[in-house]
């Protein structure tokens, strides 16, 4: 047998938002169903940055995505995050094949986003709010675009570069510069910034608004303030992991939140446990912190496209 | 940058018995001394079998082994257990190399044994008994015949066939068939079977042995009878995975050995935090569980013997 290796360029060959959405769309009905399993992600902290495993299975695949965070890199002409991802035969525990996880991540972050938008924002939305225009702007944009019908996309970042840079990616779609307080009266708004500071208002979010709250992903990280989370429906996509790393790990140690306040989960949601949006006037926010089965639902769409296609590189992996 | 990826027959081309010890002890000084680092291994269990996270970091390296264990998969000609380790630069989290490390986890278990054996066995030494003789056996011996001068290994496994096998394997030592009476009444004595039953009775062992318990992975394998672990002296490579499935797993669960009873962890007597051995009279028992800075630190020791040699291949991993 072999073991097939997917470097970052194959991955992003292979990479389809349409086929990422319905993935990981199936992955969080799977979790809602009981049929996934995700055992909660472990940090190794060093003092230059720290590094997570993230173990899932779904049905049919099973395997551990292993991710840094390395603050300084970007210094060095390096990424801040570096994924690498196993994925393995679950029947067997064969290693079917090793992946460059980055761009899937930054991928299957925009897809899970994408899909508590399709639950839980208004019918008939048409405008996206993007408050950040990095790399996970990027695949929060793609990955909306593909579920709605969206007439224009306001982008808001605190560098100008960065805004023209976005725009600049997207010939094909309606995106504009904007201000923070524009991009947030948006019927749908994703903050993806590394903000430790809320700086989100609540009086600047209309009656109806969908956030994905997508920046925080670290104790201390911050993008809302805790009173407007207090006036929404939160829906998290890991119960523990957003207390500790989400959105809502902030205002929860100060006191300002309570985990009893915490809706539902995505998953819930989508295998129907319980219901999305139930007004036109509520708010409502996804705490997106990133998990493992969204990671191994890509990797299973990816491998299982490299089987058909043949078009890959593999290597005898065994003794 | 380029991510270094070895396969089966690279990593045997590269593994040196003699190289590992010293690398694994090295570990073992520096997790003594909290220079490493090494949070609990995380379990994903399946039907057909389970997945292990291991993250760990020593002084200049850092990385996860992911290894499955899968009871059924003889029956299909494929083996119980398969691991593949990711080897990351601790400053930049920058995955330089993807291994298969199967090989390697028998060579490093290999080696904390007989460094426990360093440690913990009588001075001049000159018999070794394996029961057991199977693919871990090999490596049990291997490490012995580099760090002592051995007359004699006598090998007792409940299949002949499994005996002769090894027996061919090593035409360079006097290796020889025994009963298990026989072979447990050796100075060192290495216990490397799957065995969920305890066989080892006190009443074989004499005084001064030094016995390395290590078939014993799981909840539920036992070799030993609790009453040895009892009158000996008794050292765990991993306070908490002893526990959960090591040697003493069974009898702790069942009321008849009690955590404290444990004298010391092999870092702690590497590290000559404790003593090792008192009296030439007193039996010691090394419970090896395996542990992921073992497995970091011979990853390092090949990948820098790659960086060497060149003789390997790369894949550009960047996107």
């Amino acid at each position: 047998m072999n073991t097939t290796f997917l470097s970052g360029k194959e991955i992003a060959s292979l990479l389809d938002m349409k086929e990422v959405i319905r993935a990981v769309e199936d992955a969080f009905l799977n979790l809602g169903s009981g049929k996934a399993k995700m055992p909660p992600k472990i940090y190794l902290s060093l003092d230059e940055g720290d590094f997570r495993a993230m173990p899932a299975a779904i049905p049919g695949a099973a395997g551990v995505k292993w991710v840094n965070v390395h603050p300084h890199n970007p210094a060095q002409g390096l990424p801040t995050v570096m994924a690498t991802l196993i994925y393995n035969d679950p029947a067997t525990g064969y290693p079917l094949a090793v992946m460059d996880a980055s761009l899937m991540t930054a991928y299957r972050t925009g897809a899970a986003s994408a899909i508590a938008s399709k639950y839980l924002a208004r019918k008939n939305i048409s405008s996206l709010g993007l408050i950040g225009a990095g790399r996970q702007a990027v695949t929060q944009c793609l990955a909306h675009m593909e579920l709605f019908d969206i007439k224009i996309v306001k982008v808001f970042d605190s560098s100008g570069k960065a805004i023209e840079k976005f725009i600049d990616l997207f010939p094909q779609y309606p995106v504009e510069a904007s201000s923070l307080e524009e991009a947030v009266a948006c019927d749908i708004v994703c903050t993806v910034t590394p903000s430790r500071e809320p700086f989100l208002k609540p009086e600047w979010i209309m009656p109806g608004t969908h956030i994905n709250a997508v920046g925080a992903d670290a104790p201390g990280k911050e993008e809302l303030y805790p009173e407007l989370l207090r006036r929404s429906k939160v829906v998290v996509d890991d119960l523990e992991q957003a207390q500790h790393s989400g959105e809502i790990n902030v205002p929860i140690k100060n006191g300002l939140y309570q985990t009893d306040n915490i809706y539902a989960t995505l998953a819930e949601i989508v295998s129907g446990k319980r219901a999305g949006r139930a007004s036109d006037g509520e708010i409502t926010i996804f705490d997106s912190t990133g998990i493992a089965i969204e990671d191994i639902a890509v990797a299973k769409l990816l491998y299982e496209k490299t089987k058909i296609s043949n078009d890959y590189l593999t290597l005898d992996f065994t003794g």
